[in-house]
């Protein structure tokens, strides 16, 4: 079962609220999925996500194809009871990480051949042997073998790899036969319209129930990507969900959602907590640095979330300077809950009809370099 | 507010129930106390804690004097508001890391100097240092600072250390002041006989509200430690606490309460979890061997906690295998939780005039070396 429903379209911009449904449950979108790379959201368990407001986290499947293994997942009863996660689940194609973790790359019209960064084993994709892969994994949602070209990459590049995506989208489509799992294509054409056009047209001909927009966010200027994405909203059907891949900082998914964005993932909140690094609604605060060393007050003053209501920065620029695994656990928690919290304040500003407003105050706050 | 009442002595050991007040709560005995070294036990949240069972914990003098300092923790308003604990609290006097972890120790009758394991900085800890230190960080109870002679030693070191231990457990009761601090006596003595007979009678005619037992689990044998122990047993006041410092295996705990014991610590709980090591009740289970790969089975089947009630040994030992903190969250979680259960059902056989009983039942079990 996946169903997405459009629930309305803002009128002074292409932000639109709706809502999708799985076997695991119903969230609404506009909505930020956190990304579980191991089986895991790092240092999080699902209840302290779902408390957070996660309605679907992703999972990664070049990692969990390496380790522990898909046909381990699969005895466990799926990635969902593996990893005791009970809501929506989306799983990607690996192809990213192949093109930026693995070794050894050969990609041929065939398939890509790569070898393990955890071992230097060898291995080969194809778009079959992943749609078996994700189908183990057996996610709400798969997503297609894609193509994203390097960056920065040459227009010849860019288009062999729309190529290559249209004909492993065609692959992916012709061998995923699990019904209770939907499969999303994925265009790709790095920042050359043109070929974002005619990726979007061979892969939404082919139907399927929802699209990612892929290769951006991937080293492109913020302009670029927001071109791209305004290039890109006639060419989707509008009663299909988009998913914006990768992408996660709090003014990108204000930016994204205004270009009529439904999902996006990011591993952005996790990562910079480990940093001792955390978002609040004027800017990044590094709770690491000494002018947090006698600051009594929360991360965010204007946050609701369990850390803010019962640690102080002091607090936590003590445990990152002492290398506790409670600062990451901590902070984790509010940057998640942080852009949760943040994809919810959208929704509530479209659905009042002052999504615009909204991304205005947004903008004002959150001026580059403001000082916490 | 501190407050020890017995309530109850076994008809065939030496094992104890009774109760401790203090001003954040009451707690029963025997109890065990993880250890939160750096005002956080380890990947866990104080909520984490009391849904463990935890009703009291520790922290460590030494760490947090050096960092974040003690000026800043009682700026913060003490210890437990500086970390979000709402519970009972002890801090240790320091004294053990001094002499474990810190460089260029020199010691006199009047303190000890030694460098910093962080930065090498030069301290020096006098009984009336101490004091002070302990009573800003403003735990429920504190302990005196002692002399934890090397081990192993000659009886004339030894000897040294009891004099020097009463010498400061006088300054330091000089020097406590704060009302709603109960301060503990520390009686040494290692594994020499008369000394810990000499070295008990000199604290407890000091009368303090508790007594604590130092310099065992130190490197002597296990039959050592519980010779010891029963020789102890005579010179306490059957009516004060009794606390066995940095003792936790299981299978000490038993039998420290065979002896008379009410309170243990240990950092033993959080740190085999680092490396993926948990308690079961047939004994140590290591999650990291092969053996656990395709095992979906709980750590063990006669838990109740939160982990076992949700996470398999395949899905536990990827976490450790992948590096992931939630591996060692969720292994610390278990295991705090194990021991805290242990010594619930301890209490609960004493109180059912079974502790024999369970105790012949727990070494059945527990033998070593079984395999899980």
């Amino acid at each position: 079962m996946y169903q997405f429903t459009l629930k309305k379209t803002d009128a002074l911009s292409h932000a639109r609220l709706g809502e999708i449904e799985t076997w695991h449950g119903t969230f609404p979108t506009p909505m930020f999925m956190p990304v579980g790379t191991q089986a895991t959201v790092k240092s999080l368990t699902p209840e302290d996500l779902v408390e957070a407001g996660a309605g679907i986290i992703l999972a990664n499947t070049y990692h969990l194809y390496l380790r522990p293994g898909a046909d381990l997942i699969e005895k466990a009863g799926g990635v969902h009871r593996f990893m005791n996660w009970k809501q929506g689940m989306l799983t990607d194609s690996g192809g990213f990480q192949v093109f930026s973790l693995s070794g050894l790359r050969k990609m041929t019209d065939e398939g890509v051949l790569f070898s393990s960064h955890i071992d230097g084993s060898r291995h080969f994709f194809t778009p079959e042997k992943v749609m078996e892969i994700e189908q183990k994994l057996g996610a709400d949602i798969a997503m297609c073998l894609d193509v994203c070209a390097p960056v920065p990459c040459t227009y010849e590049e860019a288009k062999l790899a729309v190529e290559r995506t249209t004909a492993w989208a065609r692959r992916c489509k012709a061998a995923h036969t699990r019904e209770d799992q939907a499969l999303f294509g994925i265009v790709q054409g790095n920042i050359f319209e043109d070929l974002r056009t005619r990726s979007a047209e061979e892969i939404v001909e082919m139907d399927f129930p929802g699209y990612a927009i892929g290769g951006l966010s991937v080293g492109e200027t913020k302009d670029e990507m927001y071109r791209i994405l305004e290039h890109m909203h006639p060419l989707l059907p509008r009663e299909k969900a988009r998913y914006l891949m990768g992408v996660g900082s709090p003014e990108d998914l204000v930016e994204g959602v205004y270009h009529g964005i439904d999902m996006f993932d990011c591993v952005l909140p996790t990562r910079i907590a480990r940093h001792g690094t955390a978002f609040t609604h004027t800017g990044k605060l590094v709770v690491r640095n000494a002018s947090c060393s006698e600051d009594f007050r929360p991360i965010d003053e204007e946050c609701h979330c369990y850390v803010c209501r019962n640690y102080s920065r002091a607090y936590l620029r003590h445990l990152v300077k002492a290398g506790e695994i409670l600062a990451h656990r901590l902070i984790s928690y509010h940057n998640v809950y942080f852009l949760l919290n943040l994809m919810k304040e959208i929704r509530e500003a479209i659905a009042g009809d002052r999504f615009l407003a909204y991304r205005a105050e947004f903008q004002e706050k959150n001026r580059p370099f403001r000082k916490n």
